[in-house]
């Protein structure tokens, strides 16, 4: 397996789903999402217990679901209230596979592996997408590649210089030093650009002309999402790598939820601290960032395309990969540590 | 091997075949057929001896067929006429593969398996669709999915209800008890709803209001038809299951023919024994029933596809599947009895 | 495998590689190619050392090129110039592996196999397409079939009357006599036709009527070519099998480069001694030749699904195919060549 299980895993935006069913593969496990009169969302498998034909090609019947094959009908707890015929009698055993799912920083997140260990304080903290005083939009783009080729991408800016070289890219990025390092399961990699000519994108945020401290520091969160927090301050107002809320700011957001071992999701979007209620500046900038990820969903295709092609080449990791190898560490740890016997599931074995 | 192997098969209906050659697959076996000149039909495998082209892209040249490749000539009984040079002597080894064919019920029927077993009198007998004073028509459907899971559906016609609300879907349906039996090879599944009110169709029929005894039948016949005795009867004029011809009466015909694993040719129609000469009716009912049968299409389809993407999920057996349950196990007893050896093949083997 | 290793290999038409990428697959390795400024071409593993993204997509920097994902700078040499942070130290082992390529004959040849054997005196002798007096010009086709069906194709010309009966099929091709002969490691069907009406094309070329002698001369020359000399001389003027430059002669050329196990790239064209200087004739013979050519992509095709279909079926060797089988008997025999031990090797092993 290439996912990390017992996780959150985002399965949705939040503006994705609603009365009607929702089908999307989450890590292999084909899941129907849709929300209950009280707005309160629902996953369950997508296939009906009895001849599982997809549930998401059934009726909605207030809060329940009624399959389109023979009728029977499920409850939003997947629990039978219906057989085909009405007249047999209720068999308690008939239920369909419930996801945990909580819905919680602008997304829908489905707990994939053992129910019981679900526990929402494990969301991966996104707050920028749902703090006070900032705006947030985004989008979705389904991926033809592995979910960790995309994190590889987004923990290592250089390559905006080349792959965005008709948009977004440039040569200073290039010759900022960064700085890699794992905090516990997550990862930081750090460009700190003091005393530069702020870019146009950022000189027009900040309203002024003049010399700004520039930043990019992407952040690993597991299982599988990258924030990148983004700005730039005016020289000498005391922002530093720690602390740089004297600018503008922003957040760049991104969710992959792998799909099968060699497709994904990703969700992405951007969080502000700036013009947070121009929502014409909100539109215009999801658009943007929008074409600008479509070059990286090019990219990731042909290299994902690439690796099946060159079956006798490896992937190799220079320095600029710092930030992506520590990432697919902490997921390979992780993996193996839901493999591995609980240390004193260990000595109780020892001990027999 | 999920198909009946030494069995007749419907491999097209009567109209599909001329004297240009017809290329389908028929148990995993290519296979290419056409008419002679007296219209007897030809089965053969639909590979030329030589180097493999399809012969079904060859030209006829009267009963006989050439390949396009290098001229190889066969007659209809599959023996080589003519070598790929002229002037090379005949080699009487050279021959296609060639099947037992029989037309009979409007349909070309192949025997897979041993030729030598091939018994024209073994052929299902779908009487409804050659029988005098009876009316019948209907059209063919390539199915992505296992033949059995079309099976499934049409012994079981509470799906009407859901899969059909658009079309022929009544709640009526639901509300008769059925019995299933099984007699020999065949699977009854019968449901008799008496003196009840007669939907718009068979009072059509039936050209009269009032209450009617009204039946639907379903006979699995092996090793993949179904036929559904369908109609209703003035209640009181002696209508009973075991003999109702005293009203109006249409036999829905289904013929399935595996094509691999997981795909299946699906001849289907209609019989009837009221205005059998109004040929308008005839072409409009064929419209209606290849429209209602669409929606099956879609659904097992969708189904064959949920049942490849959730490997660790069963499908499951409630009262209603009764008639699809007993149809597979005979279906899989039939397939065990062609491996194992004849019993007194067993004995002498005990006895060396 | 199925192709000879340590061989040169087609891989493109000289007028198909410029100073931009072209990226084609050649025996199972994605290859890109390209031209320096002096011309001299380039062949590389299409994957960038670093993450494997298609060099193919990359940028051209003079006669280098630079990845499209994170910059990487390779040489043509296939050597790094600049790692993906030009601030890095180069690493001289990072490379990607290139090819042996040549130009002649109007092709690029490429070396598939242990670069220290490729030896541009091994290039298969296509001399028609590059000597003085003969003008020559083709074009290229994909074809989803294994190569060897193409040179079985090409060495048996028996089914020109069938497959191509549309275009250039003739009776008479059936009535002459072939002779086949291997000599060393290439193979010869020889037809000769004396004394008989030229066929309207050659008349045209010879501009006079009168009784010709005419030949068709298949050659495979290995790894993987076909030429067929063809051509028509007038009756007495002394043409012979083994010498024929009396009239107007023409060579068919076909060069196959195997893609993967089941597809293959075809070159084709056609050098003739007559009208060389006529462009017009030129570009109409190509579409024509062309356009005959398609009629056999069609039946290759169909042979090789038919082949995947039928896997209970052989290929049959009849007279006409002397050519292929022993065309393809020299392929096996060089594959095993060079899977063995070399004599030398086996003695010492025996002596242990």
């Amino acid at each position: 397996m290439t996912w990390v299980p017992n996780q959150w895993y985002v399965a949705a935006w939040d503006s994705e789903v609603d009365r009607a069913p929702l089908a999307r593969t989450i890590c292999g496990e084909p899941i129907m999402l849709y929300r209950r009169f009280d707005r309160s969302p629902v996953a369950m498998r997508d296939a009906c217990p009895h001849r599982l034909l997809p549930l998401s090609m059934g009726i909605k019947e207030g809060d329940d679901i009624r399959c389109r094959y023979h009728g029977l009908l499920l409850d939003s707890c997947g629990q039978v209230k219906e057989m085909p015929l009405k007249a047999d009698r209720l068999n308690p055993a008939v239920a369909v596979q419930t996801y945990p799912v909580v819905e919680r920083h602008r997304f829908l997140w489905v707990w994939v592996g053992e129910a019981a260990k679900a526990d929402p304080d494990l969301v991966p903290d996104l707050w920028p997408c749902s703090a006070e005083g900032w705006a947030f939009d985004g989008g979705y783009y389904h991926l033809d590649c592995d979910y960790r080729l995309a994190i590889d991408n987004l923990m290592d800016l250089t390559h905006e210089t080349y792959t965005h070289q008709g948009s977004i890219g440039q040569m200073e990025i290039l010759e900022a030093p960064i700085v890699t390092r794992a905090v516990g399961n997550e990862v930081f990699v750090e460009r700190w650009m003091p005393d530069i000519d702020a870019p146009p994108f950022w000189r027009d945020a900040l309203r002024r002309d003049g010399n700004v401290d520039r930043w990019q520091i992407c952040q690993f969160i597991p299982p599988s999402s990258v924030i990148i927090d983004v700005g730039v301050a005016p020289v000498g107002s005391g922002a530093t790598p720690e602390s740089h809320d004297q600018g503008v700011r922003g957040f760049v957001i991104d969710a992959l939820t792998p799909e099968s071992e060699n497709s994904c999701h990703y969700f992405w979007g951007m969080s502000r601290n700036f013009d947070t209620a121009d929502t014409g500046f909100t539109a215009r900038f999801r658009a943007q960032q929008g074409g600008v990820f479509l070059e990286d969903v090019e990219i990731l295709e042909a290299q994902q395309r690439s690796i099946n092609a060159n079956p006798d080449l490896k992937l190799r990791g220079y320095n600029i990969d710092e930030g992506g190898v520590k990432s697919r560490a902490i997921i390979k740890r992780m993996i193996r540590a839901q493999e591995e016997p609980a240390p004193e599931a260990k000595e109780r074995i020892a001990a027999e």
